[in-house]
């Protein structure tokens, strides 16, 4: 017998389907299997000492603050961390910004996508796009405009074309969702030019812009490059980032930077969510920012993930085949892969789990289509030898699925 | 100058206003005043130093895995802690059930919301009911039919003829949302009959219930009702609780317990909203309930709320004007008045902010009008002390609202 729950699903609800790869990657936790697929950080870089620490000491010299309820927009102390390690690694927080305090960057995400979005209004994206934020953007039925991506990120030339025909259109666009800076999934940075034409753009066609930075404190090479919130003078930039890549992603805190106007409508809203971020975890947070434990572990970050990155970066020299092209990040977890044309990399991927490794799919990352020979490749969490290892073994997928087809 | 950000506000975010009441309140703060107003627990009853030792040993010995991204539905040692809290405490967990972690019970009511209701499906309601569950439900269009409550929590025979006339008029209805143990706002507790009662109407009427229970576990007096979980044979009820009241609320960890089919559903949906909750918090709390350590300190919180629960009946008793009536709660954190037909409260509320003392007046508790002469109550936070005084000056701001009027 048993109650048939269909009916009582909401339409929205029923239309969200479980993500084909993420089903297929399950499949391959049971067996031993080398992935690339994941985007975790390594969890061996965690500040588990000073994460431990700081949970004490608040808990026992705070608690009956930090164990309480607390303000929707975020607790005081962690709103002013934020906003000075913010001020210190370039992000400009004008006279008129205000902070709130996010469970992780997913979360601001869809504060933004809730609070914005209306049914059928257009959300500008880059191909590939981060999955994270398609699916916030979906779930307030978006639609879609895209524009490429390449080795330098967001081609603002394209950009200006797909404006020009939107309006020629009378398209409802509200915004423009970009990484800027160590792109997930393409593991591209935008050079400043780009970045000053995307803004032009912004104010030309009266958008919003929303700047996912996740990565940017923890880049490998030298900083080249000027947050979008920083070169912004009107209050177009919607800022979001999260403590997952700096600190560890269990801890659930992300926060949003913007105009005062928006972030009391991302708190009206949260109330109905969630209440609040978890406030222990706020304070926590507030205290490893502000005693510089953060940012004294930063060249370590980076030594590690610079040389995880090196290796993946040789071994696909050595193994890709003629024609394929990758980026080469200056930070965050990803490498993204172009392979030639004849290259289906759904069909790749099941003949690379039987050689034992395991990738995302480009094409699921592209909002309108596409993609089709494209790969994401993390090289945060597997180990040098797994990267190395792992690369190889798809080189010898491609040849298998190559010459299958004979 | 500046950019006009209304015109990017969705319609739905642009229907949510601050509440008039909460900003009353917030003036309050800034005055010395008696605020019977609040919903916070009591913070000197956090278990600080349990808190700060478990999250250090965590953080340390688990770091790797409770400090990095965790499953949308929760970690397993917080699932099964959560199960056999629940099997100890009476409630049920059936073969075909499963645990989602959320953020706070919030997020379990927004979850339910989110992935149940559809704009125009209509949602039963005690009136008074709970304004984080109204919320959560008109984020999403829900209409409401409301059902009387009394000393006994819900009126059942109301809620049978609601039903049959819903059904006369085609209505959809959905669900039916209960706090049936130390209702918020109304102090009260539904003895089994009613409950049977309520779920008999369910299976007629083909319904799922939500259970929303957060109190239950520190009930003042012998326990004397089953819950609705416990009681339903067939999968209908969808329950939800939190350790806001049982350890801290600013570790926003809740959960919802329902067949494995519903939990699937607000998983998928919930990856769109934050990911997951907090899975550092999520191991903390696993630890405390296998522990012992929460269960142990519950008869410490059951005296220290017995006794301010006791205080503030006994001051009504001795302050409240003729023809006024309240709850007696057997748990919870609010006792509700029912004053006289005469008495708007508020207009009551002014007078009682100029005598020093707020509370929440409880028209906004009834989803669908109604309650002009009731008030919520907040035994929790304030001292003994608070709690005689406050309700003296409510007293006296009675006789100045009735002095006034002539």
């Amino acid at each position: 017998m048993g109650i048939d729950y269909s009916r009582f699903i909401s339409s929205k609800a029923a239309s969200i389907r479980a993500s084909e790869i993420r089903e297929l990657l399950k499949l391959t936790q049971k067996r031993r299997i080398i992935s690339l697929a994941g985007g975790l950080p390594d969890p061996r870089l965690f500040p588990r000492e000073e994460i431990a620490e700081a949970a004490r000491q608040v808990a026992l010299e705070l608690g009956e603050k930090a164990l309480q309820y607390s303000p929707s927009r975020g607790v005081p102390e962690f709103i002013d961390a934020v906003k000075r390690f913010l001020q210190r690694h370039g992000v400009a927080v004008r006279g008129w910004d205000d902070v709130i305090a996010t469970v992780g960057s997913q979360e601001a995400l869809y504060l933004v996508a809730k609070t914005l979005i209306d049914p059928g209004d257009y959300v500008v994206v880059e191909a590939p796009s981060y999955l994270g934020a398609l699916n916030a953007f979906r779930h307030y039925d978006a639609r879609f405009l895209t524009v490429p991506l390449d080795e330098n990120g967001m081609v603002t030339d394209e950009l200006e074309r797909v404006l020009r025909r939107a309006r020629a259109e009378g398209l409802r666009v509200k915004l423009v969702y970009t990484v800027p800076t160590c792109h997930n999934p393409a593991g591209s940075t935008m050079p400043d030019d780009r970045r000053k034409h995307l803004l032009e753009l912004a104010e030309e066609y009266d958008l919003l812009v929303v700047e996912d930075d996740p990565y940017s404190f923890i880049t490998f090479e030298e900083m080249r490059y000027t947050p979008l919130k920083t070169l912004d003078r009107s209050g177009r930039v919607i800022y979001t980032s999260t403590v997952s890549k700096i600190m560890a992603p269990g801890l659930r805190i992300g926060w949003i930077l913007a105009h005062d106007e928006l972030i009391s409508r991302f708190e009206l809203v949260r109330q109905a969510v969630d209440l609040h971020a978890p406030t222990l975890n706020q304070y926590v947070v507030a205290r490893l920012l502000d005693s510089g434990a953060v940012e004294r572990r930063f060249d370590a970050l980076r030594s590690v993930y610079r040389e995880k990155r090196d290796a993946m970066l040789e071994a696909l020299e050595e193994h890709m085949p003629e024609g394929s092209r990758w980026t080469r990040p200056i930070g965050g977890l990803f490498v993204w892969v172009w392979l030639p044309e004849d290259i289906n990399a759904r069909k790749l991927l099941e003949r690379a789990i039987e050689r034992g490794v395991a990738f995302v799919p480009g094409d699921a990352f592209y909002a309108t289509g596409g993609g089709h020979n494209t790969m994401r490749l993390n090289f945060s969490y597997p180990s040098v030898d797994e990267i190395r290892e792992g690369v190889r073994r798809i080189g010898e997928a491609i040849a298998d699925l190559r010459g299958g087809r004979r």
